[in-house]
Parts: C-alpha cells; structure tokens; sequence
C-alpha cells in the first residue's frame, strides 16, 4: 500500500473549496484517503458578505469531520482555496469559526486558479484558463502562480467570461427591438428568463417597453449577474448574433490563455469553471485556437476541491505527487463528491 | 419690437437645467427676454443625491433672480430639464427648497433630450443625438418626443457614450500590457491619467503591476467614472487601437441616430452631449454615416438651457417660436451663459 510508503497515515488534512455557488470541504489522511466530505452555501465573502462565508466554510468543514468520524483537534493542516486575493484580516475572520468548532490548525490559503489546476494534474508545471463568472489564465510553474492573464473583474476584463457573454447577450437583445443591431432570438429568450412579456410598442415617453421594464429590472441587481445569461449564447443555436457573441467570447480567451504561454514550460492546460464545464464544445474551440507550441495536453475539470486537497497534502511538506493525486481523484468519486 | 407683439411682457418665468456637472437657472420674460442668470453644482439626483440635486436648482435659481433683480413670488412658470425619468415625489423633493425661496410656481419637468433639442432650433418636429457621459437618441414630433433609441445606461446600453469609449480605452489600455490585445498608446495615457507608474513588470502574485494598481483604483470608484477616459480615444491620434474604438463608436452612434428615424418627419437633427460638443469632428462622421433621407440640417449645441427657456416659455401658454428663440439665443449671449 502507498499509504504505509508515505508514512504518513496518522496526520489528518482539511481542505475546503470556497466558491460564490458553495462551499465544500473534504477530510483526509496525509497519504491522501478521502476520510468524508462536507458541503454549505456560498462561501465567497464578496457575494456572500464575509461572516457567512466564514461560518459556510466552518459548516462544510463540521459536516466532513463528522462524516469522517474524527474529532477536529485531530486536525493538523487545514487548506482552504478561493477565489481573488483575500486580505489578511479575513483570514482572520474564516479562522474564528473553525477555532469555535474546534479546530486549532492555522489557516492556510491559496487561490482558486492554483487549486483548479491541481485538479487536473500533479505536475508541477502548466496552465490554467478558468472561465465562470470571471475569466482568468495562469502559468504554473514550480507549482507556484508564476503569470496571471485577465481576472481583472467585470468592468476591467473578464473577457469572454459569464458576465462578459452575459453582457453581449443584453445588449444585442435590447439593441435588435431598438432597430440599432440585428434582429435576434436573444430577445425572446432574455425576455423569458426575466419574466417580461415581449412588448415592442412604445410607450407615453417614445421608449420601447421591453427596454424599459429590462433597465428597471437589471438596475435592481447587481452588474455581475447578468452571467445568468450567458447560457442564452450556447442556447440560441442557429442565430447569428448569439454565435458572432459566442465567436467572440472564445477568440478573447484564446488570446487569454495564450498570453500567459511560455515556451520553456510545457505541463498540461486545465480548463475549469462553469461556462466551461457547462460547454465543453466551447472548451475545445479556445483550445483549438491556441499557436502551435501550446501544450496539446488539455485536461477539463469540475472544480477546485481535490486540487485544494492536493495543496492540503503538499503543506504538510510530504510528497503530493501522481500517488496523491490518483488516491484523491478515487476518493472522491468513492464519496460522491461531484461539482459544485 | 416683439415683446409688445407677443404681450407677455409682465409673465416671468425661470428655466432651469439640471446636469450631472452643474445646474443652471435663467429667469426670463414672457416674451423671452433674458433677464439673469445664475450657475451651482451638481444636479444629478443620482450622481449628487436629491437632497444637493435640490440645493442646487435653489442656489442657481436664487442667484439667476438676484442677477435679474426679480422677487421669488413673481415668478409664474418654473421649468427644470433633467436627464433621465424622475419620479414624483423626486420632484416634490426639488420644490421644497424652491418653496423656501418664495417661489410658489409649481415645477414642470421635461426631459433632458428635448431641452437640448429645443436648444437648437424651434421646429416642432426633427431629432436630437446626445452623446456625454450616456447616449441616447430621439425623435420629436409636435414638441413631444415620440421615439427614444438607446440611452439604456451603462450596463444595458450607451453605446458609443463617453462611459462606452472610456470602457473600452480601460480594456484596451491592460489588454496590451499583458499580452491578450495589441500594444497601444491608450496604456501610458491611462496609466498618466490615474497616476500609476506603468510597471510591467510581474508582481509576486504572477499579476503585471500596472494591471493589479488599476483595478484596486477602479473598483474604489463608481463605474460610470470610467467615462473621464474617453477623451483618451481621441488624444491617441495615429494609435490604431485607439481609431478602432472611435470608429466602432461612430458607427454605433450613427445605427442609433438613424433607428429613430421616420420617413415622414423632417426638420432639424440637434447634436449635443459633452462628447459630441468636444469633438466636432466625431459629430460629423455620425451625421456622414446616416442613410439617405435623414435630414442634411444639423445643429451642435453646447446645453440645453436655451431650450429648457424655451419649454418654459411654451408652458406659459403662449407661442414660442422662432422669435423667442432667437431672443433667448441672443439673451444667453449677452449674459455670458456659456457651455456647462
């Protein structure tokens, strides 16, 4: 058995995954046995505010060391992966609850692309292009963030991400009603998902009334949540605003993912997060686009938790190669931990 | 004289442009003749808060019937032109300081597109463009605005606004550094602009710095902020990047022009917006762009004070036509009213 070759059986790992969906955290011993699983609600302290995405990640991590049968003074590393870059006095904030419940190992943690990309790989070396809300590439390199491309938010970048179609997406379907861009099935389908009756006559004050209830409704929100259509891109298959939307997103993060190539680093790409997981046919096409010299060796993955747990591993300062990786890989397929 | 023709001598009447920048007040005659004019801040509710917005109308009025040596209680006709739908018991909150003032005319609200577009001719019917920090077009027939296009704000619409240019010189502006667009002047300006070193060099996060200091920059501020980089697109002369961003504003300003275009509705196109005002050049290519049949006369303005005059005078009930605009042009002259 690896385990017994690792030695390193007794000592117990937390890894937990705080993402603006869910939070999931996941047990194991140091040789990489997946011992039991958690999961809580969003755990992300920007949309979820920073005191319940503290207790979401304490609440996953309470529903794994119960799964797992081990008391959380057992615990002697605790590794948590998310997204941005997180201050110091909020790490501050998501320790305080895991102390509550018992658990004295230090918080460690590593951002969301690191993490991402060790779920595909255990190489030290590569690539990732995560594209959900936001858009962002990396260059791994020594297992570390050696080059970041994009990830510059919704109003700076994040092109071709979830909001950035999500964004295309409302402006060419207000634009068609309007007579300034093409007619367009977006229209229709935005309009369904908003609950507003397609009404294209003016009305008193010369706006058209689905432009008018649309801004009323969208003002209401948040920018970021125009992501929620981005799905309509994929979705109006045969149009060709939605497939010009769609050309576009995947051309942007082409030149995304190849900006952060370096010639003398080769290891895998990882793709990941939700529009990707979702349109895996949209994945192949960035792929596809990049310059000869990329790494053909394209791995999609789900989310970021067995990376983390990978990154858990490796801060006990043990080897977390191949070995690990597999065993994490299987666990959590034995444990039924699947996306997000 | 005029004045005796149109009888309307003894009325007095103030007008009254609220903008985003500043608000201004004149107190005219019946027959407009100008009598005093007075300037104060902010009187955007959204951009200052009702309660200032409010402050400022007061301010501007007071110091227009000082100018004008006119009691607040003389006043018969008040009329405010401001940019978007206000509410009504915003406007109950802009009469309440006007109130403590003495001036006991009740408000009459029009919008900001049909002041500008009374600011450039007299007609009843013909269109307006304005391109500031939005852009938005309409059609006016029989004095009333019968068709608006755009102007669906900065996350929905504008397209070709100054949010929009200043939009994309910001996506343009990091894409080059980091290697996902072509290199372009639009970087060093903006970085000028914020007043960032332009270090493009890699943090220890992998992130350029110059990418990283703009956004922790940015995202302080509101969005619609990003519109003070617009005037970079036209600065960067002979920037190829930069011209392709002008020319796709042009091209959208002009789709949005000719979308509300009739057939059967002639009479003047009215230019105005501190976009279009500072870059006569750009107006013009939008007008160039219109298909056939759109009217050939075109008019830039600077505000839309000479029509809100206008808008007051016909609320008195008596005509204003083509004599009491040419005395309201003539009246701002002489009283230095110029540009916000």
């Amino acid at each position: 058995m690896t385990a017994s070759l690792d030695g390193a059986d007794a000592s117990i790992v937390i890894a937990t995954d705080s993402g603006g969906t869910s939070t999931r955290s996941v047990v194991l011993r140091g040789d990489g046995t997946c011992l039991g699983f958690g999961r809580s609600g969003s755990g992300n302290p920007i949309s979820a505010g920073l005191g319940p995405a503290a207790r979401s990640a304490a609440d996953s991590a309470r529903t794994a060391l119960a799964a797992a049968g081990v008391e959380p003074r057992e615990v002697d590393t605790w590794l948590m992966a998310m997204a941005g870059s997180v201050a110091e006095r909020d790490l501050g904030a998501f320790s305080e609850p895991m102390r509550e419940l018992g658990v004295a190992a230090p918080l460690r943690y590593r951002g969301d692309a690191l993490a991402l990309f060790f779920s595909g790989t255990w190489e030290p070396d590569g690539y990732a292009l995560i594209v959900g809300t936001g858009a962002v590439a990396v260059r791994i390199e020594a297992g570390e963030v050696a080059a970041v491309s994009d990830g510059l938010g919704w109003l700076l970048g994040d092109v071709g991400s979830g909001f950035w179609l999500g964004h295309q997406v409302a402006l060419a379907a207000l634009a068609g009603p309007e007579g300034r861009g093409p007619q367009t099935l977006l229209t229709g389908l935005m309009m369904a998902e908003l609950g507003i009756e397609p009404h294209l006559a003016r009305g008193p004050d010369g706006r058209i009334e689905l432009a008018a209830r649309t801004a009323e409704l969208i003002y209401q929100g948040r920018p970021v949540e125009l992501a929620r259509f981005a799905r309509l891109a994929f979705q109006a298959t045969g149009d060709a605003v939605a497939e010009q939307i769609v050309d576009n997103a995947a051309a942007a993060l082409a030149r995304t993912l190849g900006s952060v190539w370096e010639p003398g680093v080769a290891g895998p790409v990882v793709l990941g997060g939700g529009v990707l997981a979702a349109n895996p046919g949209f994945a192949g096409r960035i792929v596809a686009a990049q310059p000869a010299g990329v790494p053909p060796r394209v791995r999609l993955v789900v989310d970021g938790l067995p990376g983390a747990a990978l990154l858990a591993l490796a801060a006990t300062g043990r080897p977390a190669g191949e070995h690990a990786f597999r065993r994490i890989a299987q666990g959590m397929l034995t444990l039924g931990v699947h996306g997000r």
